[in-house]
């Protein structure tokens, strides 16, 4: 099938780019000597994350169970759940569990721990638990060197229904950064404050196997990896207009896209209007207010070449609004039917909203249909 | 089952605030003696579209063909889809139409008019077509006054594969009204642009049965609709954070609404952390800016009541951050585990990232789950 059979919108991946992110991910951590773990969150695609492994079912990132679910069916074993775990959630991670997968999990309370290891105990589970640590005031977690960390790898070294499987952060602080010396600074500070939690653990006599850090853009400008087991990354698959926007990656690397179909001219208000709106885009604006604003995602042309002076200013549910950042637009360059791409904002919000991935080679064959999971 | 049962993120529809908000529509449609046509788009799910027309397969408004595929299958056979046709989606709109459903399209533009004839034609169907008419410099259409609505109508009604079908206009800018005087006025304007492009398409000869206009706010609100002969509206059935912020509803009166978990104290950021986030609530942050800003969303205990204070302050993909307007957070109130709902900024997108409504009684019984339709 051909690109231009496809209904819009719908999405475009190229493989080709997808393959150079990936490879390129992959040798950066080879070369730091760590291994890869992807969040799988971005894409929720298997033969995504098969590249990742160079076609093995490698060891996994998760940002909900259905996921988990999902990469198990597939025959993904080694699974951690990257979102802090609940008592509630226990009995479909035991499921899961149950039927073969070494599923890590994630808290950051000795409260949720003593649950953790009592439920367990009472289903015969021995739970494997990682413990958050805020390498950067982000989002979640442990400070590093607080007494709390020790006090819940305690409980779940203690605890008869849990083992202390290791320790995990996110620098998601370096999504600020605007250059290569902030990341290298970034991926630094997230290296020492979860090597810190570790070696606090460990000298309170308890093991922790598993270090794990990794944003894409600390993964990408890290130099020195030294006492963590492994990375974490998910968006690098994609790439998007964020990340091109900090300088994590190129423009022309961003491998998913939006097609859309130009649907109405708004001639008195200097807009082409396309049947790609909040929906097909998501409402993801992250671009706002920084140097790189694009409204709601960077306009190509069908073969993907960015238009830079158009810009998509709305996008209500199934209306997308396009105008120009300079001048008059050409109408007559874009008759109604005209097809174009969107480069997201954020990838992984824009996929979320779609079933299928269309994989593009050549920039105008469509060789697969890959399918996401969604929902929880 | 009950709410305390249900796996979270997940959709809460309040049978009881859905009923009334359809009901209290369609009593003023009534009153001033005009259909309701409902725009299904909000809720994209047949149980709702039927309580519209009290039970009944009544007209509809869909935003996409794949609903008008979906509610065809219900058995709904009164269908407008109310954005911009293009050649390339004619096969599929036929597909509908041959399938015994009458099925109306949207334009605004006599090329494309023309096309579509001669598509149909071809086809041997004859496409009912509505011109969309710009009211009030919204989005799309053409000024009701403009020699451009004759000519389309004139390619329409001349076209053998098409017939005039009527015209239609969205206020879409009533959403920035701030009070019932702005909405009234609003939906006078509407009246006025729609009925004055209906008068100049029958005045040169051309048929125009149908005129159609609506927003939840200039439905909800308007006192005259003389010369109208139906009203769509789509997020009153569930109202949302935004309309009660502009005063179109009751924050009581929302139906819908996240149901979320505390997963995580972040004690030194005064903030809880949810599992309902980007994903589960839509980035969609359309009360910024507005002197109601309600970060992503409402929130509110387990019950439904409010809680003034809290704001969702941040939406990562996974993660809702939860803080206060004002003082210190009072985190033994709100333990981990903590169910909270979240009311959203905009029902539509927020949906969206669901397959299922539950659907509750008294607050506490989950006695229905709803399909919706997603995608295109």
């Amino acid at each position: 099938m051909k690109v231009d059979h496809l209904y819009t919108p719908c999405l475009l991946l190229d493989r080709k780019k997808l393959n150079q992110n990936i490879s390129r991910m992959r040798s950066h951590l080879h070369d730091l000597g760590v291994q890869l773990r992807p969040h799988v969150k971005t894409a929720k695609s298997v033969p995504v994350a098969l590249m990742c492994a160079n076609g093995e079912t490698g060891p996994i990132t998760v940002s909900t169970l259905k996921e988990a679910e999902y990469f198990a069916d597939a025959g993904f074993t080694d699974i951690i759940y990257a979102v802090s775990m609940v008592p509630s959630k226990l009995p479909r991670a035991l499921a899961i569990i149950n039927n073969g997968i070494d599923l890590k999990l994630l808290i950051d309370n000795a409260d949720i721990a003593k649950e953790i290891s009592a439920y367990g105990e009472k289903e015969n589970c021995i739970f494997k638990v990682l413990i958050e640590i805020d390498s950067d005031m982000h989002r979640a977690g442990l400070s590093p060197d607080s007494d709390e960390v020790i006090n819940v790898a305690r409980a779940l070294h203690d605890g008869k229904g849990t083992i202390m499987a290791g320790v995990l952060t996110h620098a998601g602080e370096s999504y600020y950064g605007t250059s290569e010396d902030d990341f290298i600074k970034m991926a630094e500070q997230e290296r020492r404050a979860i090597t810190t939690a570790a070696e606090a653990i460990r000298k309170d006599g308890i093991p922790c196997p598993i270090v794990s850090c990794g944003s894409t853009p600390t993964a990408t400008f890290g130099k020195d990896l030294t006492g963590i087991t492994e990375v974490r990354a998910g968006v690098f698959v994609f790439q998007d207009a964020y990340q091109a926007g900090i300088g994590v990656c190129k423009k022309n690397d961003i491998a998913l896209s939006v097609l859309t179909t130009v649907i109405s001219h708004k001639k008195n208000q200097n807009r082409l209007i396309t049947d790609a709106g909040g929906m097909a885009l998501s409402k993801d604006y992250s671009t706002r207010g920084t140097s790189f604003d694009c409204g709601y995602g960077l306009v190509a042309d069908s073969k993907g070449n960015i238009i830079d002076n158009l810009i998509v200013s709305g996008a209500n549910q199934e209306h997308g609004l396009i105008t120009t950042k300079n001048g008059d637009l050409d109408f007559e360059k874009y008759p109604i039917g005209t097809r174009l791409r969107i480069l997201p904002n954020h990838a992984c919000m824009t996929a979320a909203a779609y079933d299928v991935y269309n994989v593009m080679d050549n920039d105008d064959d469509i060789s697969d249909q890959w399918q996401r999971c969604n929902g929880w």
